[in-house]
């Protein structure tokens, strides 16, 4: 035994957290309980309140305080668009690019049939039952650009479509500040498929 | 606001573990709130518990749930020597190496004065009492090798001897599996000042 019985607790419990190992997890604890304990206090109330009253929201499957998130009941948003991401990082991700002013649909994961992850476990029922209700005009796909994420944005375009609704990707190329010379492959290559023709005014055009 | 108010809170308090900035706080969060909601619970209780009950040892100033922790009441450590480190971390490697069996002192910090940190804010008042009161033979100074670290242990060494004890520093040198080669000039400088005579049977002796 090198530590008294509820720091090795802590210990524990601190490395439960993703990317903390036995070192972090101690620099973490005696930081807590050497120089921040009012922190530590803080962290514990904050880990409860989160507990206690955060669930998802009964629209868009977003982390939500009440029945329905802040972003669905919010005025002003377009009810027309729905963007479907997998997780609620991302609805933070678009949030914080400022270029958005639809609705969000949250799956929590991807397709992934050998996982156990279908349909239902992506909520997508719920999804389909808000595009067949109307209102919707486009669901812009968000998941990521992996096989699983390709096949989830394909699934739920195809749904979209069997309701006469618009379903369109995000775009996926070169990102903006890269250097040419230092993105992969696969991406240039998507890149050069999805090239789009330079208006005579410098502006990109389709 | 990108998330509800409870989640936004939980990811400032996050934020104020060592080494944990806002991309991490958000994995965190998400991680405790999508996939553990258990782990997040228990930590909140780790937390709680440790701050209720985890104090200072009042002997050797470590980390301890009651008023002398489990070192310093334990049978079969030898209380005649006294080994001086900087933090609770350092006793943890200490006794991690299987290699000491003596009892500690724990700074919680090293001579700054810069910092306004003297020998008051490293309880070494109580030290002293400690060395005058009888029964310790020996100082070991593990404090770290560092100009402070340094001038902290030459204190410390003063206190011991003017007690009329022993005082020892850790030796300082290449670390064992370390290739010359990569070792730093001011620990290799170190390491031949500090070179022992090799004994015929091959064991290093003084």
């Amino acid at each position: 035994m090198r530590f008294p019985p509820r720091l090795e607790q802590l210990l524990n419990t601190l490395r439960r957290l993703p990317g903390v190992g036995p070192k972090t997890a101690q620099r973490m604890a005696f930081h807590l309980l050497e120089r921040d304990r009012e922190g530590a206090a803080a962290l514990a109330s904050a880990l409860q309140g989160a507990l206690q009253h955060i669930g998802h929201c009964g629209r868009c499957r977003m982390l939500a305080e009440g029945e329905v998130c802040a972003l669905c009941s919010m005025p002003g948003r377009d009810h027309a668009l729905v963007c479907v991401v997998e997780s609620p990082a991302d609805v933070g991700a678009v949030e914080e690019s400022g270029s958005y002013r639809g609705l969000y649909f949250v799956l929590h994961g991807r397709l992934s049939p050998l996982d156990g992850v279908g349909p239902a476990e992506l909520g997508l029922d719920s999804l389909a039952a808000r595009l067949r209700g109307g209102g919707v005009r486009e669901v812009i796909l968000a998941t990521s650009a992996t096989v699983e994420g390709e096949a989830t944005a394909a699934y739920v375009a195809t749904m979209a479509r069997d309701n006469g609704l618009r379903a369109t990707r995000i775009a996926h190329g070169v990102p903006i500040g890269g250097e040419i010379e230092y993105v992969d492959g696969t991406t240039l290559a998507r890149a050069i498929a999805g090239r789009v023709v330079v208006d005579t005014d410098g502006e990109p055009g389709h």
